[in-house]
């Protein structure tokens, strides 16, 4: 047989049972917070058409990002770089019967082909909110109350990460009044949102070739450096003021240069920075008012985020809030005194596992000591030791391996002592 | 804008909220059971080196089933259709450090391209269960009655579902009694395994074929008519015995029909099915001894099965078996009286999600018929209600939405009733 050492593919991750203690530690972060809001968990396929993603998305995304196959009838499919599109998708297929409000979350994994480097990975996990019906700020305002509830929830505060917020329709009218043909805005958001990894002559050089005369420059670069014209908008109003009734205000900022990649968010966008500026945004998200309609179904407006796990797991690191995780281990080890005894170790641990307790047992014939070292090596709490005495006695010893204390017990009394 | 209906592709699965809370149920049950015998969580990336599967995992899945694609650095790269080689070289890659015996699982999915029909998708979730360590019969009967304890944890009988068992090994042996060579067993155990697809003649044909004599044919399908041999291999022998002194042995019969289309098994070797035969396998596995040592690891003995959600749910569905699920909602709707009192129940709202009750507020302004109508739809068991004599008395109105009573309490009293 031929031997090869396989690596993982660039960008993906192994999740070790302790590297994946920390993903459930987090996704039951996510679901908990998801629920007490009352929304309830989907699943999208990891395979869509292509298509999807090139009707909204956003050309970076779809032409730069997206693993693309074709599958064997010749059918462009894409690994799913984002999970709005399909969740527009499932609505729209099931627009009548679905009672709306929709309030819905969903945790998985999406693929983007970047370079892989510190907080990016090109397969990670993702979770998604929306709130999909009300068109009226209220909605906005909730879901992002509930991005500030959820940062809260794994123990960042307002001093370490903050949720920008800003709307497009109050862009629009902001650019309109500097002289910015409608038919250009789309392009001014990708030059807003590409800003902060170019250079300022880059930048404004890139304006110029998109259009921009050198006055239109300078009153744009002023719009972004004004933090101070969020009033002009009634909706930007209406929400910061019910994010304060929902106590979370301390979170939230205006800013204006916060219009977000995707081509398909109609008004709010909004953002969550650590404040210290070291890495990309926590999470992400928007009002999209006719993505539903694009992708097939009756208009239908929607707002919500998307929040990465890569990302968050580095601020988390940088801020010292990495919660200290045990993996999950059985809370018993039978041990096996020797091979005539295995059937009675055997027994044991059937009466354990039938009463709702975790159990391993040791398979294969091997000393006391090394049985326990490995108890020792997986922190598992409690082992059992079986001799002939003991047998002999309908009796078993327990041992708790944090005190060391040592009893001999009926099983009965065993399994009342471990529950 | 353009507008297209979007199609799930095919093969691919919708999980709305209703479809998500079988999921839920079902991978619940494979993580209760896992974690009883002492199993640890682990997940591997979707994306391998197709490579990784041309090692070991077989002709036919790699070939004709396998998603491929090609990333943008030109590497051949699969859709995982199954996981068992990303656990070998997990395994090998941190072999020294990693504490054995190993005994993980994990649930995730997978991808075949294979016509769908009834009980096969091209997307599905599967759970894997792996013991790696011990080369003893006792780990193969772990992970049988592993198996056995979760079909009867989601409700399948002895009568209903078995596992069928037989040893590669002892194969090999029989067939090296009637004459067939080293080198064409593999040959002879993919026939074996494809046999229940063809006809009789079709596959007498393929036998002599590949090189069976008339006799060696008529000897064979005399083996495999035979039910009574498994006491000639000394690991049926004390497998079958330990899985009686597990409690499962009903569950269980030897059947030398068993030989499973992987490559990579080497020794035991196992498939649940329904004892009406309509459906296919519910479960499969086997020991797989020289795995980790080919995908770049030294020898390491291991043995798992696979169970996948979509054949499960077909023929929990054929015996009535299906939990009757409600997907979970928020405990309490708070109703909005009117724009002006809109504040108020957010601030109720508030309160109660401090508490940890999952709350919902209505967000647009709607008559309460409405509003009420909403929390029925969606099962929705208590109800606030607050109007301007609730405000003035500092109360709410409190309607449980089952017994129609309602009460005015304080907020302190909702959330004890509540709770």
């Amino acid at each position: 047989m031929k031997k090869v050492k396989f690596q993982a593919v660039k960008g993906t991750r192994d999740f070790y049972p302790s590297d994946w203690a920390f993903q459930k530690w987090l996704f039951a972060k996510m679901r908990e917070i998801s629920e007490r809001f009352g929304y309830q968990e989907y699943e999208g396929p990891i395979l869509e058409p292509l298509a999807l993603y090139e009707a909204k998305s956003g050309e970076e995304l779809v032409k730069k990002q997206t693993f693309i196959l074709t599958d064997r009838g010749g059918k462009k499919l894409a690994l799913r770089p984002e999970l709005t599109p399909s969740l527009a998708r499932m609505v729209a297929q099931k627009q009548e019967e679905l009672v709306k409000p929709i309030r819905w979350y969903s945790i998985g994994r999406r693929w983007r082909y970047e370079k892989p480097q510190r907080g990016r990975t090109r397969e990670f996990y993702q979770w998604d909110i929306d709130l999909i019906g009300p068109e009226n700020p209220e909605a906005d305002a909730e879901i992002i109350a509930l991005a500030c509830e959820f940062l809260k929830s794994v123990g960042l505060t307002p001093k370490e990460v903050k949720i920008k917020v800003n709307n497009r329709r109050l862009m629009d009218f902001k650019l309109s009044l500097i002289g910015i043909p409608k038919k250009k805005v789309g392009e001014v958001f990708a030059a807003i949102d590409k800003r902060p990894k170019m250079n300022q002559g880059d930048w404004k050089k890139y304006l110029s070739e998109i259009g921009l005369d050198e006055l239109q420059i300078k009153d744009l670069t002023g719009i972004l450096a004004d933090f101070d014209f969020s009033d002009e908008s009634e909706e930007l109003i209406q929400i910061f003021s019910t994010l304060k009734d929902l106590g979370v205000k301390k979170y939230v900022e205006f800013d204006p240069n916060i219009v977000r990649g995707l081509d398909y968010y109609t008004g709010t966008v909004f953002e969550t920075i650590d404040t210290q500026g070291k890495f990309r945004s926590i999470l992400g998200g928007g009002r999209y008012d006719n993505l539903v309609e694009v992708v097939g179904g009756k208009k239908l407006p929607g707002v919500g985020f998307a929040c990465g796990d890569v990302v968050l797991k580095e601020v988390l690191k940088e801020y010292n809030k990495l919660p200290k995780l045990k993996v999950k281990t059985a809370r018993v080890l039978v041990t096996v005194f020797d091979e005539s005894l295995y059937r009675n170790s055997l027994k044991v641990t059937c009466q354990l596992r039938k009463m709702g307790i975790d159990t391993e047992i040791y398979l294969e014939p091997a000393k006391l000591d090394k049985q326990l070292r490995y108890a020792n090596r997986k922190s598992i709490p409690f082992i059992i030791i079986i001799g002939p005495e003991e047998v002999e006695r309908k009796s078993a010893v327990l041992k708790n391996m944090k005190t060391g204390v040592q009893r001999t017990l009926s099983v009965e009394k065993i399994i009342e002592e471990i529950q």
